[in-house]
């Protein structure tokens, strides 16, 4: 009997960092191939361009959050994957369901920013947030289980990438819940949830995060 | 007489990789990005925007398939990369045709999307699939026989990647003759297969996919 | 109390420059897909192709004024982390909003070849590139205070690397002001700032910069 | 009197390949993505649908053709660059030029397929692959120059590699010629020569290639 295929596939920890640089890359720049440039033949003077980009700018925000929230759960994966001493297969597909994840990302924000004031959209977009966050939770468990991370990883670091986690989870699912009063509510918390995990305060509660 | 140019070019197996991870990463974020957000002038409402959005699931699903599809075979492309001493001309020139062949792809995956069900758009998909096999098996036997195969990747995993191979395109090519009934069978049938690819089961006969 | 996250996130140099390096690839990519090939149904002849091209030409001098910009940050921004000894969270950050400034350049390229006579376009262009030039300001500074710095990275180098952000941004302010006269003389000198950039004479004033 | 930035940007040879396979990756797809995919609602048949993929066939071959020419120098700026100690400021400009011509290859490509009876379509796209030769030319005489290439790179990798590009301008130039009788000629000679790189016979005059 021969060698399972499991056994030789997918080891590479360097070719799926790569991969996954590549697609965070792509997504991130596709996010903002959607801000269309106006039409120019109804426009010519700087007022008009100037109104006409006033519209544009909730659009601009959306985006600005997509890329924040790419950005933090980039930073998520290359945190996972620099305490891995090895890949193997099933981590590997675990990730590849994130990317797919990943992949989705313009398209939810299209349509919130299409649909800014639907409720649907704007939980879709959460929907898109949470697979992000249960993905990596299932990455991290299973690479522990399989013995992939690192002896030096302590328990420490552990804890500290299961906790971030779950707290970023809850501040997105209260931000979700938020629609029920106005879905502006609801990208308003996240934006806020955002910007403190890009500034990431060193002291109090939030440095917990 | 010079040095003829097939002795130095090509033979940068992380470049390859390179190239590689980039090429996937964009055709599998492209695939996504035929998605298309629903006019919004027409919805106006969270019924109408869900049930714009029921009407893109079978997309949806095409995609996810196709993704799969790009997922199993960087995996089999990297796991022969990452057996290989070096690279020369002709090997990357194999790779570089089964590039094109992965480029392909959100193309067949929109013609498939659009055609649910045509059979020559079934079987043009399919065609792509069996490409990426034909050329896996084509790059490791030239691999093997121009010797730049890692000296201890024995004959057990030589069969194992050969087997791999065999097994794969063999339910491919049921999966796409099921078309004789309805393209929806088919579409089951090889999603069905992809499933248990990025599973990988461990025991039975399925292990030896 | 467990580990901050601050303190294992974000610390890989390698990952950053491999995520900088995509999305450059990709933003200078885009750049070029908005130049449209003309419609072919009104066009059976070289000459009308020609005259179709020649309205494309100040389009093609915009892109081309904008790889180069691209051009000139990628170098500097390689420039910068080639003296890192490591990354830390809070520069990993800086660097995402380089690049989301960076994802911009397609969209403000686009407004600028469309509304070429409009100052808003231009100066939207221009903020643009300031952005570029206080980000990486930014991350040096932040990266010198953190002692991300390798030690062996003198004072010498560091005012080479400050200064070069002081010329380059005063030169392309003082471009932008042509525009109170024409938006051609901003466009015009901004063009010859990138030029002697790309040249980088080794004599005299220029090679200051 | 500080260290002039030209001394310390650009050195890393790893970054400019990096950003090479990048921007090849992107272009490659780019091509493909502009096969489009004829609109569902006036084809319900398989012979409809075939009929409709017949009329795609020029433009597929178009696309071969650009994707073989972008492998055949992205092979050729692989071997160069795997012969470099170091890059510096003035070789990395030389090849940021290279990446503009490349990004430009899927315009001259889209122009070619959607005029592909024009001459001027014809001539501009023998143009950028002109551009291709003459950078890769430049670029290597100045790594000589510079010492930036490795010594053991004796003088008959160097005839190899300037010859190779003598040869194939000059059957490129050959190429374009003949669209003085056709342009399927040109067309059809310059795959031929395509072909024969991508084959890279190991005997006789082909050989020299």
């Amino acid at each position: 009997m021969g060698t399972r295929y499991n056994v030789i596939a997918g080891q590479s920890v360097e070719r799926l960092a790569a991969l996954s640089d590549g697609l965070f890359a792509v997504a991130m720049t596709l996010l903002v191939l959607d801000l269309k440039v106006p039409a120019s033949h109804a426009i010519t003077t700087d007022q008009a361009l100037l109104a006409a980009l006033r519209e544009l700018a909730p659009r601009l925000v959306v985006y600005l959050m997509s890329f924040l929230t790419l950005g933090i759960f980039w930073v998520g994966q290359q945190t996972q994957l620099s305490h891995l001493v090895r890949s193997d297969r099933h981590l590997t597909w675990i990730h590849l369901i994130f990317l797919f994840a990943i992949s989705l990302m313009p398209f939810s924000t299209s349509l919130m920013a299409e649909f800014i004031t639907l409720r649907t959209a704007l939980l879709l977009y959460w929907l898109n947030i949470f697979a992000f966050g249960v993905l990596l939770f299932v990455s991290w468990r299973y690479a522990r289980h399989a013995q992939l991370v690192q002896p030096d990883a302590t328990a420490v670091i552990d804890r500290s990438v299961e906790r971030r986690i779950y707290i970023a989870q809850a501040l997105y699912a209260f931000g979700a819940a938020l629609c029920l009063f106005s879905t502006y509510w609801s990208i308003g918390f996240i934006i806020l949830v955002q910007l403190i995990y890009v500034v990431g305060p060193r002291t109090g509660i939030l440095s917990r995060m």
